[in-house]
């Protein structure tokens, strides 16, 4: 069985991609990191009239004289009320936010006058429409500000908030099964037994599901009994969009979960050319897409973030979740592999550190540092060369 | 009133943080996000015995006569089974992940036997422990693998899991309180009367504060008035380990803010030379840390990010909250500031492109693109030359 390479793959698993779940409605505040269903359009112009810049005095600017002659000032406006349309030959006291009245064309802020009693004095004034915003400057009415498939941050939040919409469309949230394989698993809390080992793909796959606004659906560690992997399968099957697999899916004699998916369904064993991570599974449960990750969690690490990442947000609907590394120089050297190299490293001013043990047994390879470093097949990583970095943040 | 960088800035609030935090215990589970309160110290080896990298046969490797010499194959151990002591002069049957037999000294992969009936054929073996992952490899008992004072990723969660921990101490959660202030606000879905907007800081706001694993703590829009303001405050000092307020700060006459904190408390008005937001208040009332951004939404964004971010952090108890900007290739012309600059920039392979109005009024100069680029005081920028650049992902 050849390799294929993790480009191959992930269009692969795009291509494979039947997932498309339901739009639902939302309230504003709950938006953050959904998945927007339908494109934002504006209804207003934003902002909606024009309005002041800056606290000071607004006039028409043919009305103003020089610095030694004052103009009376008819009225005083601030932000939230509306204004009488500008008396000609007097000025407005008007403040930051405020909206502009009727025939000024200017705002001449207040750092530049002197008022006294009811007038006040201009050391000078600026160009015509100086500090004043205009109306639509923002937005105008009938622009699209973000499109359907755009995950929203904080931002876009505070976008859609300006244009008034108080609640948004977006995609349910995509429900994933995490079902963790393996008779030597013992769950955090428990004593291990001679030959045991603590089930962290568990932990780290929900939080990755969680940051990724994921629901995470959590089938436990199941034991290698064909029986009982078959009733979780069909289980999982039924109340998630996908499923996912940690362990029981190389060729070893006890990895059940390749017959008992090739019984529900169908499964294809890659050979992906990455490392960590060589063994990949995919397929499905009765129409339910089927991930199989190397039980290894630095591989189920290194395969979640590259391969099952881009595939997840594909059937949320996201329509950009590429992410472009950075340039950054390498502290070490490392002569590149035949597969694609995921290097643990820690980046700073200086550039990147690698972390010594990249082994994919070392688990904490990963928590050292803030990021990867992604090593292209048959690159050769020199000491202060550059390479392509990506902070772990931006798997987010 | 002269300016202060935003060095100056972080520095002072640093200095002038005296929030603490209590700890409280919570599940791994629910860990995601949080900070820890102290050390994580591994109380096992991991893995806790020498295991099995691959799946073959465990030998002595002095036993192995040759590619022509079968071994008798005396035992079958899977993951998780305890195995019994080698007996010379065979070898075991052995999975990935499965603990190393007593007097094995190497694991020969699979892929390199040949199994008849109850012996086995191996063309060759490699290095006397090869394929064997040993014992503590990953962890040294009584290791500290995570310090107090780190926000927890997937991938620590996974590690502390790996180690056996099912709960963990944590700082709890900061509690920030949220007011906006201007008579000219309207919540999203009300209509807009003349001179109103709505209000995007609360959102923007409360997202960035979720996105941080602070409880955000809506205390809604205030009305310009004295004593309602008054009321507010006081509340939010009794609830909140921290007050933010957006709008009402500024120099104008229509700003009770300032009157209302200084009167409980203390404020200073500081002049950044940041922009936008060059007008920021610190201080407090009745001892909980004040900040007051500005009113304009993308002011109090990138004031958020720069000025707030770090302090709230150190308030958490986080060790480091500090971002490296990348550097990358500007597609774009711009003229050097007396202030340091937060360009609204999208990315790409190319390079970074910016968006053309940069005007603090344009919220969706922060929504267009996926990064800032950072203009230090009097940097002109070049096209073709490399910038400092921040993804927003790396403020989360």
């Amino acid at each position: 069985m050849s390799m294929i390479s993790v480009n191959e793959a992930n269009e692969r698993l795009r291509s494979n991609n039947r997932v498309r779940v339901d739009d639902e409605t939302v309230s504003l505040r709950d938006g953050l990191g959904r998945v927007l269903a339908s494109d934002v359009v504006s209804g207003i112009d934003v902002p909606p009239a024009d309005n002041s810049a800056m606290d000071g005095y607004a006039l028409r600017r043919e009305d103003w004289a020089g610095p030694d002659v004052a103009l009376e000032i008819s009225q005083r406006i601030t932000a939230g009320t509306p204004p009488a349309p500008l008396r000609h030959g007097t000025a407005a006291r008007i403040f930051t936010g405020a909206e502009i009245p009727d025939d000024a064309d200017i705002v001449v802020v207040q750092e530049k006058c002197i008022a006294e009693g009811q007038t006040v004095l201009m050391e000078a004034v600026g160009e015509l429409r100086a500090n004043i915003r205009p109306r639509g400057q923002d937005i105008m009415q009938g622009a699209t500000v973000l499109k359907a498939g755009h995950r929203l941050r904080p931002q876009d939040l505070g976008l859609i908030a300006s244009l008034g919409f108080a609640q948004i469309d977006v995609k349910r949230r995509l429900k994933v099964a995490v079902i963790s394989t393996g008779e030597e698993l013992v769950e955090p809390g428990d004593t291990l037994k001679p030959g045991q080992i603590y089930n962290s793909n568990r932990y780290l796959l929900q939080a990755l599901l969680e940051n990724w606004g994921f629901e995470a659906m959590d089938f436990g560690i199941t034991a290698d009994d064909p029986k009982i992997i078959s009733d979780v399968m069909l289980d999982a099957s039924r109340k998630a969009d996908a499923i996912i697999t940690t362990g029981g899916v190389s060729v070893g004699e006890e990895d059940h979960v390749k017959a008992v998916v090739e019984s529900l369904g169908h499964i294809d064993l890659w050979r992906v050319a990455i490392k960590p991570g060589k063994p990949f599974a995919f397929g499905d449960v009765k129409g339910t897409p089927f991930l199989g990750l190397p039980g290894n969690p630095v591989s189920a690490f290194v395969t979640a973030l590259i391969l099952v990442r881009p595939f997840l947000f594909d059937c949320q609907g996201v329509s950009h979740s590429g992410i472009t590394p950075v340039r950054q120089i390498a502290l070490f050297d490392k002569k590149g592999s035949f597969r694609q190299v995921y290097l643990r490293v820690r980046t700073s001013a200086n550039g990147v550190d690698v972390f010594e043990q990249q082994s994919s047994g070392v688990l904490y390879s990963t928590s050292w540092g803030d990021a990867m470093v992604v090593q292209k097949p048959f690159e050769d990583i020199k000491k202060g060369g550059s390479v392509d970095v990506i902070p772990y943040m931006l798997f987010n």
